[in-house]
Formats: C-alpha cells, sequence, structure tokens
C-alpha cells in the first residue's frame, strides 16, 4: 500500500471505485455462505474522516448484508452492565459486516497519559480490549483495524473546512478543537493502544488518510485482500473429530468431584426448621446485595435429576419476583447457533441491583460441547480461560457470582430416572436423551473435574453439592450462598 | 367455579394439585406445537398473593416452556421509548406460556381517579391497553386475565401475617399499607379498567383469593380450560386461500397513485444547487428535532428499483453517523415468522433523540403479504387499523413520522431492471422474485391504493413521490422530510 500525498483524480478514482465496488458486492456474496462474521474498525483523530468513510463503504456494499455501528455515550442500562455488555449485544451476525465507526476504542483513545495511573489504566484498558479481541477471532471473527492517519497541520485544515461550510459548520464542535490543540498527546495515547492491541487475528492497518479518494480505495481493498486470505486460510482448515477416549487435563478436578461424601443424611423436622432460619439469612443477604447495585448470578449445573430445579425455586422462594430471572438454558436456537457461545449469556446479565439463575449456563461449553464433538477440541480448550475472563468482567463490574454443582451418586440417579417415568406429571422430564448422557458417565466425570480445576477462581468459586439427599442439598445451596453473598458485601 | 369460603384441606388440596399438575404438563407438551401463544395475567390488590401464586404457578409448568414477567419502574431506555415499547420486546414466544405478576395494568391499577382530569386519564389508558390486547388477540394470543379479588380486612390480615414473620417482614412496604388505606378507592379505579378492558379475546375472571389453596387450583384449572377452549377453536378454523382477483377497498387511493405525474425532470446543475441548499435545511431541522428530544422515523416503500437506496443514502448524508440508523427490512427470520409482524419493527423504534429510516417498513403486511397470501384476508384488513394505531404511538410519544412512496412508471422500472442486469455491481440486486412482482403490477397497484388511501393520517402522511428522475425524486425527499420536520416542531 504505497502512500501517496499526490491528490488522486476524480476520474481516475471513478473508473477504480467502480471495479472495486463489483468485487466487495462479490465478496458480500460468498461471505453470506461463509461461517464466520467480518468487523471493520475505523479509528483515527478527528477529521481523518471516519464518518465520511463509513458513509462511503455503506454506499459501495450491498446493505443488506452489513450493519454499522458508532455509541453515543452509554445509557442507563448500558452503564448498569459490564463495560463490554453494550458490545456484545450489538455484534453482526455470521456471513455479515460490521463497520465500526465508533468501538470498544472511542473512549480509550479519548484519554491522556499524563499520570502514572492513567497510563496504567490506560494499559488495563488495552488489555480488556485485547482479550475481547481474541476471543472473537479465536472463534473466527475476521477483525480488519484500520488507523487513519492524518498530520496535526491536515486536521486543521480540515476543521477550518468544515466549519467554514453551512451544512457541515455544526460537526465541528469544541472539543474537536480541544483534542485539535492536544493533538500530540492523543496521538501518544493512540500509538500505545495501537501497540498493545496488535495481535495476531487483530492487527492495525495504518492508512494515510489525507487525500480521501485513496484513503477510501485502500481501505476498500484492505477489506478485500484481508477477505481473501481468511478464505484460503479457512479451506486448509479442516474440521477435526473429537477423540474418543477423554483424558482429563487436571486429575485434581476429578479427584475432588470422587471424594465428595454424597450420603449425608438430614431428617424432615430438622429440614424445616434449618430452612426458615436460612431462608430468612439468605433473603437478607440478597436483598443487602441488590440494594447496594450489586448483581448476583447464579449458575447451576449437574447430573440428570440432581435435583437442579428444586433447588432453583427453594433459593427463589425468598426473593421478590420483580428481583431475579431464571434462566433455563435449552439447546441452542438456530440464531443462537450461528453467534459466540458466550453471546446468549450475555443477553441475560442482570443489570445492576437483579439477580440471575441460569438452570444450566456456559458451562455447556466443556461438558457436553466437549463430550459430543459441538466443537471442536482447540474451541472447548480455549474455553476454560475465556469463561474465566467472562466471569472476571462480571465481577469487576460488582457482579456476585456463584456456580453449583450437585453431585448425585449413578444409584441414586438411577432410581430418580426410574421414579420419573412412573410419575405421570414428570414423564415430560425423561427422554432418551438423558439415558444416553447416564451411559457416558465416566467422560462427564472427567469432564466435570477439569472444569472444577481450571474454573474455580476466587471470584467466582465452585460450590459442590452432595445431593443424594435432595433436602441436605438444598440447604446446603442456602448456606453456602448466604455465606458467600454476605462475605461478598463484607469484604 | 363455585366460590367457598371453607378452607380447602392440604390433603385434599394435594391431591387435587397432583393431577392438575399433570394435565398442566400435558397442555405445554400440545402448546409446544400450537400455533400461539398464551399470556397469563394476574392482577389483584397487595396481599391477594400474586407473588405466591406466580411462585407456584412456576413450580406446576416445566420451567422451560414458561417466562415471568413483572416489571419494575421503567428504565432511562423504556422511557424514551413509547409506553408500549417494554411489553412488545419482552412478549413470549409461540408456543409458551408468559406468566405477569406485573404487567401494562400494574401503573394504571395504582391510580386513583378522584378529579375528573385523573378520571379522563384512566380511560385513556383503559383504552390503549382495549387496543393492544385486541390486537394481540386477534394475532391467536390466548390472553387470560385473573383479577384476584380479597376483601379489605383480609387485606390487613394478611399484610399483618407477612410482617410478623422475619422472612417475609420485608415484603411489606409503606406504599402497601397507604394501598390498604385506600383500598375502596382503588377497588373504583380496578372495577373501571376491568370494565372498559373486558372484551371478546380478553376477558377477566375474578377468583376469590382468600384461601390460598383454592385460589391456586382455580387458577391452574382456569388456565387449562382456557386453553382446551381455544384448541377446539382453532380446529374448526379453517385456512382461507388468498383471492385470485384482487378488489380495491378505496379507490380513491388507486386514483391518487395513478393521477401523479411521473415525467418531471430537473437537470444536474439545478440539481446540485437544490440539493446543498436542502442539505442543509434538512440537516438543520433534524439537529433541531433531535435536540428537542424527538424521535424521527422514516418508512420508504415503492417499487423495486424506485431508487429507494439512493434516496436514503442522500437523506442520511447530511446526518451524524451516531445519531440514525438505516433498517433494510428484508424477508422475516424464523424466529420474526413466528412474531407478530409489528414485533420487529417495534425492537427498531428509536429511542428520543435518535433516528431511524427503514428501507421497506410494516406496510409489508398489506402489500406483499396481502397479495402472496402470506397472511389471511381478515389479518390484512385488520392491519390497516393496527398501523395507524401503531403510529399513532410513536407520534404521541413525540415521533416525527415520514412515509415514503417511490412511484416508477412501469417503463422506466424495465429500464433499470435491464441496467442492473448488465452493471456487474448491480447484478445482486436483481432476482426472478422482481420480476415475477413486475408481472403483477395490476394487482400491487391496488394494495398501494389502498395503503394511502386508508393510512394516510395528519399525524404520519404519505408523501408521493414521482421517480421516473432520480435526481427529481430525491430532492423531493429532502424538500418533503425538511418541510415535515420543521411544521413539526413549530406546530
Amino acid at each position: 500500500m504505497g502512500k501517496t500525498k499526490q491528490r488522486l483524480s476524480k476520474k481516475a478514482y471513478q473508473i477504480r471505485a467502480g471495479r472495486l465496488r463489483e468485487q466487495l458486492v462479490q465478496l458480500q456474496v460468498e461471505l453470506k455462505k461463509a461461517p464466520f462474521k467480518v468487523l471493520l474498525i475505523l479509528a483515527g483523530p478527528e477529521g481523518a474522516g471516519r464518518g465520511d468513510l463509513l458513509n462511503t463503504l455503506a454506499e459501495w456494499l450491498d446493505p443488506r448484508g452489513v450493519e454499522t455501528f458508532s455509541y453515543h455515550a452509554p445509557t442507563d442500562e448500558e452503564r448498569n452492565h459490564p463495560p463490554q455488555w453494550r458490545f456484545w449485544r450489538s455484534l453482526p451476525g455470521i456471513g455479515r459486516i460490521g463497520l465500526y465507526a465508533g468501538s470498544w476504542y472511542t473512549e480509550t483513545l479519548r484519554e491522556e497519559a499524563r499520570s502514572k495511573r492513567a497510563l496504567g489504566h490506560l494499559v488495563g484498558e488495552a488489555g480488556r480490549i485485547r482479550d475481547f479481541e481474541q476471543l472473537l477471532a479465536d472463534s473466527g471473527t475476521l477483525i480488519i483495524k484500520v488507523w487513519l492517519q492524518i498530520s496535526k497541520e491536515a486536521q486543521g485544515r480540515r476543521l477550518r473546512t468544515l466549519r467554514a461550510e453551512p451544512v457541515t459548520a455544526w460537526r465541528v464542535t469544541d472539543e474537536d478543537w480541544h483534542h485539535h490543540r492536544i493533538y500530540d498527546r492523543l496521538a501518544n495515547t493512540a500509538r500505545l493502544i495501537r501497540a498493545r492491541t496488535n495481535r495476531p487475528g487483530a492487527r492495525w492497518t495504518t492508512i494515510d488518510a489525507e487525500d480521501e479518494r485513496t484513503r477510501n480505495l485502500q481501505v476498500g481493498n484492505l477489506l478485500l485482500s484481508q477477505f481473501r486470505r481468511r478464505k484460503a486460510k479457512m479451506a486448509r482448515l479442516a474440521r477435526v473429530a473429537a477423540p474418543d477416549i477423554v483424558q482429563p487435563l487436571r486429575p485434581a478436578g476429578l479427584r475432588r468431584l470422587q471424594a465428595l461424601r454424597l450420603d449425608q443424611d438430614l431428617s424432615e423436622k430438622d429440614y424445616n426448621e434449618l430452612r426458615e432460619k436460612w431462608l430468612g439469612r439468605l433473603s437478607t443477604a440478597v436483598r443487602a446485595a441488590l440494594a447496594a447495585d450489586r448483581s448476583i448470578i447464579f449458575a447451576f449445573e449437574g447430573w440428570d435429576a440432581a435435583g437442579k430445579g428444586g433447588a432453583i425455586r427453594r433459593l427463589t422462594s425468598a426473593i421478590d419476583p420483580r428481583d431475579y430471572r431464571v434462566i433455563p438454558v435449552a439447546k441452542p436456537t438456530p440464531e443462537e447457533k450461528h453467534a459466540h457461545y458466550l453471546w446468549r449469556f450475555w443477553r441475560d446479565i442482570p443489570r445492576r441491583g437483579r439477580m440471575a439463575v441460569f438452570d444450566r449456563s456456559w458451562y455447556g461449553r466443556v461438558l457436553v460441547e466437549r463430550l459430543e464433538g459441538f466443537c471442536r477440541e482447540d474451541e472447548w480448550r480455549r474455553a476454560f480461560n475465556e469463561i474465566n475472563d467472562f466471569e472476571r468482567e462480571l465481577t469487576d463490574h460488582g457482579a456476585i457470582v456463584l456456580k453449583y454443582w450437585l453431585q448425585v451418586s449413578h444409584a441414586e440417579q438411577l432410581r430418580r430416572f426410574r421414579e420419573r417415568e412412573s410419575t405421570p406429571h414428570k414423564q415430560h422430564k425423561m427422554n432418551a436423551e438423558d439415558w444416553r448422557n447416564r451411559r457416558k458417565r465416566g467422560a462427564y466425570e472427567i469432564a466435570v473435574g477439569d472444569m472444577l480445576a481450571l474454573t474455580d477462581k476466587r471470584n467466582a468459586p465452585w460450590h459442590l453439592v452432595p445431593s443424594d439427599n435432595k433436602r441436605f442439598a438444598r440447604l446446603e445451596v442456602l448456606r453456602s450462598a448466604s455465606r458467600q453473598i454476605e462475605a461478598a458485601l463484607s469484604g
């Protein structure tokens, strides 16, 4: 991409733009059938022409396959969720192009790194962005990041020209002039952010934006060339079959699971008494947390018939129905299947001051998806870290994350399956899949063990609940939830 | 449903509840395959047990087919949209049950009708609710509305009991006591609202809520009986084929369409000059409207190749990209097909201070859906009023609604089709359907005429744009949009 300070003639531009346009539309036809999405992120100083470029690209491309994004200051719904939430909820679908004139970079690029503390903050933000882009790139998203470069002088000229025309004068704000004055400092910030987020799968390309025509053509061509490179790479990637034998990554988790004493008993009388006590304590703790604008997120996992539903109903019976939602997680819909596996959970993450209870969760990725070959090995292996990052986003934003594994013995599960099959209003809970999963107990135990070993973090700990006795299990959930929430509030 | 003041014994309750539960789960299995959804709305004074009943129903039903709703005070995103938006965006899907402990009634039921003005407001709100429920019922939704009746004395007892228990004391708020004191006045409001919203397809059933067990069983049985009645009715309804001959409902619209002079010309020089003038004026008007917290909603309709895309691009070229979104409306996705036809448009309605441009719109219902038999005759006939109500909701909330029909002659359309087929970067715009639609021009003209005649309202007028000359059409859009927005601001 040679730089040219000489302006491209209008005629030459129109010829090249016409050709480029044909190729871009062809790209979109191919992309429609491709198993990935494209994000084109435009960043650069004021006057570099992000908005104009966006309009040009929108004109060149078939609008039915494109979405454009730019973000205002966050709304209160957005502020009440972790910062990433607003970007997750607006990602384009597979086979589509997202054009970002504003993006997760916008706010960061406006900061000056004048103090050590400000610098530290910037570095932290860059790390967050890097993780987010890594996760998108890992899932196949083609990320193209363009830095539109213009000099301070050119910026001044551009702003003055805009100001002079009645139709465009409004575009130039006081903030723009302020940013013009501190051009050098913002350029430093931008260099730092670009350096720290310039990673495989999410590289920056700097494009000279002084001549608008050349700029437009270069960005269009960049989109083309990156897309072609990706398609060629996809063709080389063969699909790997799921291995027949499941090997633990970290045997310690499996040992922990197997060491759990499942035969713990609790009489009905003791249960009734203790339940009232702990329900009261839990309800007090939950109300205090919500009143303090914390959110509470429960994830329930466990064997089929381990009693997740019953435990959840006891748990929520003491909570104001307006404050919580139970989210039963079933097989993904076609729309969900096309999105990143975390997408549908992000959608249901509660705002500050609310509670959500997931009946099954994002851990499906490292359990059923791992074992049934619904994702590739590199995908579920990556998921442990991705999930840890995800939960870190939540707790960094003040959420209290509680994770439960309900453990029943193989024998007790059989008893419950048989009971379900012979109880009319429980029959709907049973299907052939439950029996199939039961036969794979050994493999599932290994996957559960790895999950416990690799995602049991101080900010989002796993609670293992012996569940052969339902009363004991339900009480244990109330007890440990009360304690974790109380600790989170006092800590 | 005989009322009994005698308390049902625990044993009798458990037996009946067990039977009911089986039937409810069976209902859900049948509902899953049924082409409609069920809304169960629970309303009643404090202490009537909406929350407890909700928990009981949630325990009886299979959670995978149920969603529960209750609403806090609106968030700022919700306040910045028309009042109905929050209800539209949370409707359950087809084949599912929505349980509403709070609903569109909640706020209204808290108002006292002490002055004539307050009474007028209540009557207006009841009218809105009636229209909304009518629209849902018309589209096949089974709406069951339960009024839980308890006396003032029983309410007082219930509140005192709740307050006495540490686990439940927090549930009783000062507001509850206030509502207890004005029990009679709120009962009057409730009677008025119930009377005005008690319509075919959305009837109220009053249930004595003093004995909780009887109450639970009665509500469960009501759900069952209403569902069975609906299923029986569905079986009787045969699908009506679309008529072969299209007859206009209101010939005046067709005459207006055919009277339009399409051969209006505009030279390139005049266009360039006038365009700058009107772009500036439009951009000023749009900014003023958005700054005044109005939203702006454009709907573009017109023949294939009439130039909608180009007109939209000119229009938006003067607007800050962060302030508007263009929404290309394609065939509905499976998810959208299962929802009410207005649902996907509600989803994209902009908040106050933002603009949305729909490239094709909700008028598809009375154009392509009418003519291709995608909906029944009673459905598209009803749609004219539904759309007028919908646009009235928008403009009542301060939105400026601009509707455009771009009219090209049959001959000019043919020229453009041929040009598209011979221009590489335009070929993707053409497909067999375009030629098919072209052959049905006569029928489409009748449908367009009816649309113009039946939905041209003062609050949301149609602009007919002669579009054989693209320059003239684009300028006409800029001109009429500027004028309508300016008038809305000064009016």
